[in-house]
C-alpha cells in the first residue's frame, strides 16, 4: 500500500461539479489500495473575491489579518470536497492547516513551512481515513494563521509529502504535463516523460507556469518523487525525480518568460565599484535580477544592462534615476518590449554547440539577439517580444525536441 | 478600567459601512479607558450562502464538515472587522474560535461550550489590545471545529464575559432593547431599562426574537450582566441582571409567538399511561412540546392536546398517527392558524388578579381562548392565529405597561 499526496488547483474545484471529479480521482486511487492526502487550493476567484472585500474596508491592512482573511479560501474548498467524497461513501475528513500540522515561519503572505507535525496526520490515515488538508495555509507559533503566498498549494503538498515519506506527490493541473514548448505556440510541442528537478526548476522560472519553484526545490531537497498531471484526462503525466534518462536529446524544451523588462545604465565610468552600487541598491529594495550584462569599457565608460520583473519597472527606474547622478551615467534607459527565450536541458553541458545551433536557428529566423545569458543546463536570450513566438518555434524545430 | 464584551450580530457586519460603525463603537468603548472583546457573527447572508453550496454538493454532508464549512463564515468577519479598526489606528487582533480558546463538546452544530482557555485572550489584552472572537464556533476535545447553533454568538459571547469576569456583555442588535411588547404591533409599546434573567428567559422563548435562551441560561448562571442595545443608535439599551426593581409594573411585556402548530388527540382512553405513551414517543423524536392540556374525562375517554414549532408538524403527525390505533384515539387533528400570547412580570406571582385581567382584556375584544398555560411569571394563551396582533394591544392597554 502506497502514501500518495495530490494537489488540486483552484479550477480543479471551481464549482460542483469538478469537485465532483476531483473526489472520483482520490477515490479511484483510495480505492486501488493506497492512503490519500488530497491538498486543496480556494475555488476559482474565491481568494480574489476575499482580496476585494478587503480593498474596500483597508488597502493597507495588517498582513496578519489578510491570512486570516484569505485563509477562509481554502477552509471552503477542503470542506466542499470532504461532502463530495462522503456522498461517494469514502472516509474522509477535511483539515485547515494548524489541524494538519502545518508549522510555519511569521512572515505572514508569504511564509515558508518550518516542520509538519504528523500525529493527527498518521493517526487519521491509520484509521483509514482520506484526508483533504487545505493548502496554502499553516500557523506559527504564536497560533496565527499564516499563508504560503504565491504557489502556496504546491509547497504544501510536497512539504506533507516530504513529512509523511509519501510514495509519489501528484501536482493536477489544468494541463496534462511538462512540454518541450507551449503548445499553443509550437504546435507540435510534445509532452515530456520525465525532467530531473534542476531541469524543471530552470523551466519553472522561465514561464513554464506549471509549478512553483519552491515546491520544486523543497521536492529535490527532500526526494519527493513529484508527478505533474492533469486533473481531466486520466493518463499518466510527467514526472519529476532527480535523475533522468538522457538519451539522445539535448535540450528538454524551450520556454518563453514575457514578463520581462530591461533596464540599461549607459555611459557609466569604467571603474570598480559602479555594479556593486547599482545591484546592492535593487538589492536592498528586495528587486530580484535575472540577466546581468556589462559591456566592455571603452572610451572610460561602459554600459550595464539588466532585466527584471515587470512588476518592479516603476521602483526599480526610481531608484536608477536617484543614482544616475551619483555614477555619472548618460542615460537610464528602460524596455520592456522584450521577452526571454531559453532552452533548458541537462544533456546541453556535455554537447558542445547547443549555444551555436540556438543561435543559428535564431539568425536564420532573422530574430536579433539583445542579451544572451547562460547556465549549465540552460540558455537564455533576450529578443523582441513580438518575435518570440517565432523564435521558440525555430529553436524546438532545430532541436527537434 | 473595565473589561467589557460586545457582541455584533451578522446584520451589523453586513457590508464596509457597517463593519465602521461597528469599529467605532468598539474604538469609542476603548477610548473611554476599557478592554474589549468583540465578538461577531458571520456577515449577512453568508451563512445561507454556504449551506446553498454545501446542499448542491451533499446535502446529507457530515455536521463535522458543515462546521468546518460554515466557521469560514464567522472567520471573514473578525478580519474584516479587525481591517477596519486598524484602519481607524487601534491596536487589535482577531481570533478564531480556537484561537481564542472557545472549547466544546463534540455535537457538531449545536455544540455547548465547556470551557474557555483564556490563556491567549488574557495574554493579549495585558498587550493592550483589541480582540475581535469569532462567535458560534469552537474546538472540540480532538481539534476538529464545532458550532454553537442558532443563537451561538451570543453564547459565545457570554461564555466569554463569564470566563474573563467582564463587566458587562453588551449584545448589539437592530433594536434598542427589550419592549413591553412588539413595537410593530403595539404603537405605545415601550423600552424596559431593565429586566431580569427569568423574565428574559421567559420573553425570549415567548418570540420577543432579542437573545436567544442559552446565552440568557449561561450569563444567569455565571452571574454575567447583559446590555441589550442598538448598534445603530448610540442610547442606552436594556439591563439584564439578576434582581430588579419590580415597583408597582405588574408586568414586564406582552409577547406574541406564530411559530405554533397545535395538535390534539381526541377521545383516548382515560386510563393511566396515555400521556406517557404521547410524550415520551415525542420526546424520542427530540420535539420540544410547549403547552399541554388534558381534558377532564368523561365518558371514560379523553382529550390531550400540545402545541409544538411549526417545524415539527408533519414529524409530530406522523407519531401521532403511529399511535391512534394502539391508543384507540377516535381522531388526530392538527391547527396551525393559531398564536401564543403571553404576558410576563416577575410582579405577577405576588399580585392575585393578572390573570384575570388578562382574560377580561381578551373577553372585551371577543377573542376566544382556546389553551390556557400558567408558569410563576408568565401567563400563555392560545388564540386564532388572525386574532393575534388585537390580542397583544387589547392586554398591553389593559396592564398600561
Amino acid at each position: 500500500m502506497a502514501l500518495i499526496v495530490q494537489k488540486f488547483g483552484g479550477s480543479s474545484v471551481a464549482d460542483a461539479e469538478r469537485i465532483f471529479n476531483v473526489a472520483r480521482i482520490i477515490g479511484d486511487t483510495y480505492d486501488a489500495g493506497n492512503s490519500v492526502v488530497a491538498v486543496v487550493s480556494a475555488q476559482g476567484d474565491t481568494t480574489d473575491d476575499l482580496i476585494a472585500k478587503a480593498q474596500e474596508i483597508n488597502p493597507g491592512a495588517s498582513k496578519r489579518e489578510m491570512d486570516v482573511l484569505l485563509s477562509t479560501g481554502e477552509q471552503i474548498s477542503i470542506s466542499l470536497l470532504a461532502m463530495a467524497l462522503e456522498k461517494l461513501g469514502y472516509p474522509c475528513k477535511s483539515l485547515t492547516g494548524w489541524q494538519a500540522g502545518v508549522l510555519t515561519d511569521s512572515t505572514h503572505g508569504s511564509s515558508r513551512v518550518r516542520r509538519i507535525n504528523k500525529e493527527r496526520l498518521e493517526n487519521e490515515l491509520g484509521k483509514g481515513n482520506i484526508l483533504i488538508v487545505a493548502g496554502f495555509q499553516g500557523i506559527n507559533r504564536y497560533d496565527d494563521i499564516t499563508t504560503l503566498g504565491r504557489g502556496g498549494s504546491d509547497t504544501s503538498a510536497v512539504a506533507l509529502a516530504a513529512a509523511l515519506h509519501a510514495d509519489n506527490c501528484q501536482i493536477f493541473t489544468d494541463v496534462d504535463g511538462v512540454y518541450t514548448a507551449d503548445p499553443r505556440l509550437v504546435p507540435n510541442a510534445h509532452k515530456l516523460e520525465e525532467v530531473s528537478y534542476d531541469e524543471m526548476l530552470e523551466l519553472a522560472s522561465l514561464g513554464a507556469q506549471v509549478l512553483h519553484n519552491r515546491s520544486v526545490e523543497m521536492a529535490q531537497k527532500y526526494n519527493v518523487k513529484l508527478e505533474v498531471l492533469s486533473s481531466l484526462e486520466r493518463k499518466p503525466g510527467t514526472q519529476i525525480k532527480e535523475v533522468v534518462q538522457v538519451e539522445k536529446m539535448l535540450i528538454r524544451g524551450v520556454a518563453r518568460d514575457n514578463d520581462v523588462t530591461r533596464i540599461s545604465i549607459i555611459g557609466v565610468a569604467d571603474t570598480p565599484g559602479v555594479a556593486f552600487r547599482i545591484f546592492s541598491a535593487l538589492a536592498a529594495a528586495k528587486i530580484n535580477v535575472d540577466i546581468i550584462l556589462q559591456s566592455v569599457g571603452r572610451d572610460g565608460t561602459k554600459d550595464i544592462s539588466f532585466t527584471i520583473s515587470r512588476s518592479y519597472k516603476h521602483e526599480a527606474m526610481e531608484i536608477m534615476e536617484n543614482l544616475k547622478t551619483a555614477l555619472n551615467a548618460h542615460e537610464v534607459a528602460v524596455d520592456d518590449n522584450v521577452s526571454k527565450v531559453s532552452i533548458v536541458g541537462s544533456g546541453m553541458q556535455t554537447n558542445p554547440g547547443v549555444a551555436s545551433k540556438m543561435f543559428e536557428a535564431l539568425a536564420d529566423a532573422n530574430i536579433n539577439i539583445h542579451m544572451i545569458s547562460t547556465s549549465e543546463i540552460k540558455i537564455s536570450v533576450l529578443i523582441d517580444l513580438d518575435e518570440s513566438q517565432r523564435a521558440v518555434v525555430a529553436i524546438h524545430e532545430a532541436f527537434e525536441v
